[in-house]
């Protein structure tokens, strides 16, 4: 009897969520969750942290913070993307509830119902849930190895897409894809967009998570070019560089957009939490994120090779891969005729689940993919989940 | 040359935003900001849940957790509820990003543009920003001191509001209006509703605040009496008896309400923050919450005694209040001729600053009014600052 807004009928359950359940059961080795490793976490840190903060700065973090953020923090945040030669000074920043609230706020404020947002397909599925809730229509344009496929873009953007406010990418060891865009492909992106009325909208929460000195360069945001070609709002995040229990990210865009992101976060919640804000302002600001980082790269790195070498030995060949530079995920091309949903059903009985394509393809469709993370299963039980995984597999050639 | 969406048309700057910008001036007395008092955040209390967390418990902490809540607070909320008599176990609950976040929520499930949503006027701005942001129309109905004026919203409900999908309202306690809704225009509101197409969404942040034990029936929720007239969206919040930079609130309702309100938080901040859900839980579960709460009874009790003798000594006949037996405002009626901003004005000169009544005119219009936050400001400066404003207005008569 509940008359529910139009935009409930654009949202529809995660099969993240519904895995993550199954995920709960310990016998079951999960690649499901794309979150980080529990015993990774700065627990130490943040320990050293909570009990050498001053008691009037404690109080701080029990009181609202200003909208924009902790003004401490987003000092301490913009000192950091300073040092990535990123705008912070001719930008506005405003810290967000993750980077997921930043991409709704974006959302919010360029899509009226029915514009149309164009996407990586993959895509993060928190970025299409958050642009199907303005009821947006998503064009998701393919990947390759090195990025967005430029063709398939153009073609987009003279039919489907030719009206889009948006596109919205992740260039930097992609969820679930596990790609670094080239330097050429950026390039080439950014010289077809220049002119066109499109808000770019880079979201960067691996930016720090690369396996090798030498795919550091691979990390340098579009935002760093100036003057920009198209407006880009630039995010980022403390969930995979400090927790994402924190909650905590951050937006930079021009001072316009920034005012505008203030009032609609002012309506959405007030502000994020002032109590993490001073916990994440500490760890930059006493120089703790650094060397942490250097702990993760080394971690996830070993857990990468792990897998990757595990998927080469066991996989058909039939199966393809791009081995990845950085972040959590390698993500598997199956033959097209095969159904990862089929996959699934044949591993979970054997005791280990992933995340299926379909999940990951803004229109719901495409199945011949899945998505394995390495950040959070534990090490020892990579190989024996790898193993289960390709044999499912194989008994769906 | 930007294109924002329709919805940010709706947005406006608060004027309380501005005014916390001056109310940074240590020179300056401030009754502008609605929150608590930095001095009585339960810090020991927290310091010591913090250095006893079990390690394993600790890194949940940094973790993603699931949409609805971090489960154990869910269940020490339910608990927590359970003991008011709210029905936990016929409905659902979920965690929320403050009871801000909680209300956003509801609005994005009931609200398509152009919809009429009924709110009290005054009314909370971080209800009307919520509900402008998805271009609702609103309809303020005036408040006397036992609540919402049935006769006004009688009349509204024939008329301009026939089709409203919601009505919000806070009873107990109300930011700014300082009145908790009497038992018998409860029950008359309820019975009036009763088969009305409509969503009732009671938001009880001040619950607690109460200032004798006698006050205690009055915080009695509508949410409580089984079966709802209507369906009621109960929400709840811990920013006044933890502490707002927690970031954490509650929305009790039905489970399919509630399942729709997970969806949609899954697209805007995937969770609220794990962290301070971890405390917030060991907050209520090691019983550390009743003792804090007679401590803080006792001391907003006490300011509001000191701010209310002194508005009685000094305050020009013509003006009116109600005596608040809870919560935090105290809510001037000046004469209508009476402009809230020329006081402001003069006040703010001397050294005073409030909040003028129109911010929380859902029209922005009526603005004989002024909103006396008592739980911010320094004990020792209420006096002074009161004298300063009671001075202003008279200048004004």
């Amino acid at each position: 009897m509940l008359n529910f807004s139009k935009c409930v009928q654009e949202m529809r359950t995660s099969e993240i969520r519904d895995l993550m359940s199954v995920a709960t059961n310990p016998n079951i080795i999960s690649f499901a969750g794309g979150m980080p490793n529990n015993d990774l976490f700065p627990v130490e840190e943040i320990d050293e942290i909570y009990n050498t903060l001053d008691d009037k700065v404690k109080k701080i973090g029990f009181q609202y913070a200003p909208t924009p953020g902790y003004p401490p923090l987003i000092e301490s945040v913009k000192e950091y993307l300073r040092a990535k030669e990123l705008p912070v000074d001719t930008n506005d920043l405003i810290i967000t509830s993750g980077s997921l609230q930043a991409i709704n706020i974006i959302a919010k404020l360029f899509v009226n119902p029915g514009d149309t947002v164009i996407t990586e397909s993959p895509c993060f599925i928190g970025g299409t849930s958050a642009f199907k809730s303005y009821q947006s229509k998503i064009v998701g344009i393919p990947l390759d190895a090195d990025g967005i496929i430029m063709n398939d873009l153009k073609t987009a953007m003279d039919n489907d897409a030719k009206n889009a406010k948006l596109i919205y990418l992740s260039p930097y060891f992609h969820n679930p894809a596990g790609i670094v865009y080239s330097k050429e492909r950026k390039n080439e992106l950014l010289n077809y967009l220049q002119g066109k009325e499109i808000v770019l909208l880079e979201d960067d929460p691996y930016n720090e998570l690369y396996f090798d000195e030498s795919y550091k360069e691979l990390t340098i945001p579009m935002k760093t070019i100036q003057p920009e070609p198209v407006p880009i709002c630039y995010t980022g995040s403390f969930s995979k560089i400090l927790g994402p229990g924190m909650r905590l990210g951050w937006l930079l865009a021009s001072p316009e957009i920034i005012n505008k992101a203030q009032l609609a976060k002012q309506s959405m919640d007030a502000c994020s939490s002032t109590f993490t804000q001073v916990l994440a302002d500490q760890f930059l600001r006493q120089g703790k994120l650094q060397p942490y980082l250097e702990r993760l790269r080394a971690a996830y790195s070993k857990r990468m090779k792990i897998m990757n070498d595990c998927l080469k030995e066991n996989m058909p060949t039939e199966t393809k891969w791009v081995v990845p530079k950085g972040g959590f995920y390698i993500w598997i091309n199956l033959p097209e005729h095969i159904d990862a949903l089929e996959v699934l059903k044949i591993s979970m009985d054997k005791g280990a689940i992933f995340v299926i394509g379909k999940t990951f393809d803004p229109n719901g469709v495409k199945n011949n993919c899945l998505r394995l993370s390495f950040s959070h299963t534990p090490e020892g039980l990579i190989e024996k989940g790898v193993k289960i995984i390709a044999e499912a597999v194989k008994a769906k050639l």
